[in-house]
């Protein structure tokens, strides 16, 4: 596991010693060197090898998908107005909006130089990375509607989070010349997975150890954002006696009670439900993987990655 | 000249009819509508023909081009805090900040979706694309900086604006399959027109006719924008007696008397200075496309491209 981090690590450090000085790129490596898991390289370079190629044939195009994913996440920062990024302030708050901004762009012109080699991976990265930005989209369309249901709310993760995974995965699989068919499985297992280490990510925002994530506890419950655990909560709380949530909700961010809310969650049973829902999509995603025809010990890689996604504390 | 001009308005509404509805698109679409000269993509389809090739050979690369540029212009709009653009209201003042960075980034997703057709042309984008951002970032530095240059300031807009042109102009010579000897002129043509053309905008700003240019007269002024036109005035002052602009400038922007200030820059002999400057880089600009070895009948659009842009009020 620690090899392929390592051979992600060093890939990065070589490009942020490579960039230019000035305004536009110090954002660049400051928000490439903060402490990530580098999931989306990693997958990519795991899936290339699945099928028989070698890590090299992709590795530039992991560094790519990792500076994409950089890119939403400095871009994404200012539209949900976050101070912090995993305990590290983010680049609008350490410089400025407008840096922010413009870094961002061309942060994300720095991965189409990466993902354009290969004319058929350019293809899938054009497709997903305009999910991803379909996929804010709703997020941010959710913050203003009161209907949003459970499988709105899976929609939208499923392509502003799921989708770059897959895609890292289908990635791999392309540029080991893997069959279509092969390719989209190695895809459906990244999207089912995708949509369970999100899932998880909301279930640490709400129960999680603040000292093991390093975020906030209750950060989506004071902003009032409406994820999965949310949404669900306030559906049983209708069937339910009970407004407690409903109740947090009309009071302002800042006096708003995060640990009676989330122990609320736990006491309407939406915690046990979510994390059932979790491990679902995660035997899911395996079933794909278990399809895939190449020898078992292959797998073993993939199988690894996602049993740490399922049982990571942070 | 109007023939170039609806292939590349027919192609965008085409394009535009073709968007899915929702959030990230509408803004899309607002601003692919606005009025607009086209200039980059109609040079992508007078380059193409210049080297025998077809227009259709450029047109997807020609309208990609336009939706980067609008791209650029949704950021930055926001970025300078602009509230409208040629008469209408700007894409962050009738949405919102965070639609217009969102519905940007996806418009370069789409820009990319149809520059990455031809490797040749991908990689000539990569490179200019970026210097495109690396342009904007020199004119937000600039604003916080007291030193800069007139030498400066021809970097910045050959940056932010000249080379859009002059890559335009090279991507249409590319699918033409020109040499890389004629395409590097027919790009030296672009970068200096585009520099005439971007310090006539400036020219237009502090001289031009409201009704004509859409713009509030003055606005760069008014913002203590350093344009070339302010940075050789203050510089000028420097030496002369006087120090009416620089005094205007110690004024809050709102008390700011424009009026009086692009008369300062007349009585300077600015303006005439600048309309020189203009007049040297357009001559160069055209002895570069004198060189090219095709016949010169071809040359006659690039040639009326020039001198429309020379001429123009607006």
């Amino acid at each position: 596991m620690q090899h392929y981090k390592d051979a992600i690590e060093a890939r990065i450090d070589r490009w942020c010693a490579a960039l230019p000085a000035g305004g536009l790129y110090a954002p660049m490596a400051y928000i490439m060197k903060l402490p990530a898991k580098r999931v989306r390289p990693i997958a990519a370079l795991m899936a290339c090898e699945l099928f028989g190629g070698g890590s090299d044939d992709v590795l530039d195009e992991a560094l790519g998908l990792e500076l994409f994913h950089n890119f939403t996440l400095m871009h994404d920062d200012i539209m949900d107005a976050s101070p912090l990024r995993r305990g590290d302030p983010t680049v609008h708050m350490r410089w400025n909006t407008n840096a922010a901004i413009l870094s961002g762009d061309a942060l994300m012109v720095k991965s189409y130089e990466l993902m354009g080699k290969d004319a058929r991976v350019l293809a899938l990265f054009n497709r997903y990375a305009l999910e991803v930005c379909e996929g804010q989209q709703l997020d941010m369309d959710f913050e203003q509607r009161s209907d949003v249901g459970a499988a709105d709310y899976m929609e939208m993760i499923r392509l502003k989070t799921a989708v770059l995974l897959s895609c890292a995965l289908q990635v791999g699989a392309t540029l080991a010349d893997a069959s279509n068919v092969e390719r989209d499985r190695i895809g459906r297992f990244g999207e089912k997975l995708g949509l369970a280490f999100q899932l998880r990510d909301d279930l640490l925002d709400a129960f999680g150890d603040t000292k093991e994530t390093g975020k906030q506890r209750g950060g989506d419950l004071r902003a009032g954002k409406k994820t999965w655990l949310l949404i669900r909560g306030l559906e049983l709380e209708r069937t339910a006696t009970g407004s407690m949530l409903r109740g947090e909700l009309t009071r302002p961010p800042e006096v708003r009670d995060v640990v009676r809310m989330s122990d609320a969650l736990e006491a309407l049973g939406v915690r046990s439900e979510a994390e059932e829902l979790v491990r679902r999509m995660e035997d899911e995603a395996l079933a794909e993987l278990d399809k895939i025809a190449v020898p078992d010990e292959r797998k073993t890689p993939l199988q690894q990655l996602a049993a740490r996604l399922m049982h990571r504390k942070a």
